[in-house]
């Protein structure tokens, strides 16, 4: 089922809401890193298709070999053209890495390196690892129902049992190729006590 | 030094704010707990004095013994009239403990039980593990500046570098012996990015 945005009417105002999800951690891969890590020919098995079409989860696990310690995560398809590696502020504690900035997807220069480890090999990486600023992909009529443009930063409620929250600093993200949906990474679910089917509203 | 609400000038609008704390998770304990896991006629040392009047962090830890794993705490006191375990929602996952709810500080009435290991023994206690909900402690002068009362639920902004959030269901606590304070939890500060000194502003 595609998402769009979903129009309602409070008081006499008409509002739109859109699902939040929550990422956790999770490693995107060249075709390249797949080879050395899951053998010569490796292609990614769909384990799950995501909200956003054409993505999905991987039956694919690779653990991830920070200063610290190291954490098992999972794969996320298809291919790209860059490894990224995208964590909590917890995550990133737990495996000793310093420094890592909040990035929207893609943008991952000068971000530390790790070491990816597979059944099959292992790849250190000189850079990649992000920690995923929150964002709302919408298509192009989406934005046009909720009055935004593509990279505007916006704010959205998020409300829930004793947590509520806004979410300042949210990047709008409109591609034809999307379906609607605000993604936040595990701390920010915390914090807003944002589990299970939960809404966001531009306010 | 005792922190005071501090007024400023922006535009034409008197506003205030006061230091985001981000406490980690910490148990208080009664005496009794104290001697059965420390010895009888232990009493807690002071390593560091808190925000809050009074409050201290202490030499002593206790390994908390959940379902699924332990996690050491820090014991902060002084003793109090009943055990109180207070976590983060990713704490009490890594320890598996279920239903821990968001609960204001000495409300453990049907909260989740637990083990806890001290040198020289133990206690099994039947409840006491919340999430603490975010609470602002400040002085009936604070609250006067304010224009809040004890209790009062209000939403603050905390501004950071890529992470700016409000946070709602924030509830302001008052007393004389309190020092001006806003109190989230290690979620909460990663969701905002409330890293070094952060001030907040009620909105």
């Amino acid at each position: 089922m595609r998402l769009c945005a979903k129009l309602y009417t409070k008081g006499t105002i008409k509002m739109a809401n859109f699902i939040v999800e929550t990422s956790a951690r999770h490693v995107h891969l060249t075709t390249a890193t797949i080879e050395t890590l899951f053998g010569a020919g490796h292609t990614l098995t769909n384990k799950k298709d995501l909200s956003q079409p054409g993505q999905f989860a991987c039956e694919e696990k690779v653990k991830v070999v920070g200063p610290k310690s190291e954490l098992m995560l999972s794969v996320l398809g298809p291919a790209r053209t860059a490894d990224q590696i995208e964590v909590s502020y917890t995550d990133a504690r737990t495996l000793g890495l310093k420094a890592v900035p909040v990035r929207e997807s893609g943008d991952t220069a000068n971000t530390p390196g790790v070491k990816l480890v597979g059944p099959c090999g292992e790849v250190e990486l000189s850079e990649g690892v992000i920690i995923a600023k929150r964002h709302i992909h919408m298509t192009p009529e989406d934005a046009k129902v909720f009055g935004v443009e593509n990279g505007q930063i916006v704010n959205v409620k998020v409300a829930s049992d004793g947590r509520t929250t806004v979410f300042g600093d949210t990047v709008v993200r409109v591609s034809p190729s999307y379906a609607l949906a605000m993604h936040i990474d595990t701390d920010e679910c915390n914090a807003a006590a944002a589990f299970g089917v939960v809404y966001g509203e531009i306010v």
